[in-house]
């Protein structure tokens, strides 16, 4: 059977997050009701990152067989034409024919993403939903040494969900920057694959330390606690984007 | 009387433009109300810009005379916990005291418009609304090439839309660049003041030039022609931006 890849961008804040859930609506049912739509075939796909309720994809990945060969050109173009029918707020940008041993999930070797506050007194009006807004001044200089502390190979039970499912806490973040872009705040992390909640998790400490309430010293000492209780409130979802996803 | 002065952002898509009608819902009646709500004043605010339906700000500016003498950093405050409250997708990004002789509107010495087209075959997920989707390659160079004809003191009524109130078609354009970032085309337009839908139409010209419909010289032609009917189609509020007034 012929196999595809898309890439898919969605902002997330309409749907109970990535993963198909009975009664509630999810980017994959999305995608999956726009596939049938269009060719008729009932599909499972398998997509690179189970983004939560309300985290937004600008580079998810999903892969999916069909019975048919279509040109990729036309794969992309239905299942488009039916979502923007359905009114989702997911848009698939590329479409591609892939070997049958392309797994969106199991061959990625990189996940890589960004997480917007937006810093300033005023709250978001084009961005809403879209950003977490934090009014008190961050210093972003102090946010990006203390993430320092998190890049390298640790155990992150400190900054991992407790309904986590993933066999070992122990993991490797390969980049976590923080930078500034006028009232943005940027934050990127890179790596292999992150536990349930990490990025959040991880973002809400740092916020800690930007604010002047945590030092890099303490990061460090709730890093080697690998306890929950030591972590930074976790980030809402609004602020967070899967940009991209290596293969 | 105090004067005031706010800088709002705003996501027009709600709204059905700046102006305060009787049966539909405006941005400047959300921020009177919103000021109202917090002084119990009834007041009456002026815009540089009367944005259209759909059409979104970073920079609009507005001033106001309140009978009482507020902190300015309290107004703002205190007008964005009520636009929050009401759901509106406005926000106040400065407040500022100014003297009696400020008028947002006609002390304006530059309005300063940004125009965002995202140039791919997909739709915009994250970005809806707030884009023109144009799946067709523009050819940005040609675009920037014929928006210079535009460029200078012009009778711009060819551009004009048959509602403008403005006494004379002549302008002075200061500024009609195109930039390409990515997906995303950048048309950015500085003048003094402009027609109604004076950018839109420009843009909706440009397009047919990034097409390879038309040449500079046809944009030319239907400038000199000042003749609505030989402008090309106006493009829709979605992607346009007042970004900032300058005084």
């Amino acid at each position: 059977m012929p196999r595809y890849r898309i890439d898919i961008e969605y902002d997330g804040g309409p749907y109970a997050g990535w993963q198909r859930q009975a009664d509630q609506p999810s980017v994959q049912a999305a995608i999956e009701q726009a596939i049938q739509a269009f060719c008729g075939e009932a599909v499972t796909i398998r997509g690179a990152g189970r983004t939560d309720a309300g985290v937004h994809a600008r580079g998810q990945v999903a892969h999916f067989d069909l019975e048919r060969e279509w040109q990729s050109d036309r794969v992309m173009a239905a299942i488009n034409a039916h979502l923007t029918k359905a009114g989702e707020t997911v848009a698939v940008t590329a479409a591609h024919s892939v070997e049958g041993g392309f797994d969106a999930r199991f061959s990625a070797t990189a996940r890589h993403y960004l997480y917007l506050i937006l810093n300033r007194r005023a709250p978001p009006a084009l961005e809403r939903g879209q950003v977490w807004h934090v009014a008190r001044t961050l210093d972003t200089r102090a946010m990006h040494e203390a993430a320092q502390v998190l890049v390298g190979k640790h155990d992150f039970t400190t900054f991992r969900s407790v309904q986590c499912q993933a066999k070992s806490p122990v993991k490797t973040l390969d980049v976590l920057d923080v930078t500034r872009a006028g009232d943005i705040v940027e934050i990127r992390a890179s790596a292999r694959s992150f536990l349930h909640n990490q990025v959040r998790s991880m973002v809400g400490t740092l916020k800690r330390v930007g604010e002047g309430a945590w030092s890099a010293d303490d990061v460090k000492a709730a890093l080697e606690a690998a306890d929950r209780a030591e972590c930074g409130p976790v980030a809402p979802p609004d602020g967070l984007y899967l940009m991209r996803v290596d293969y």
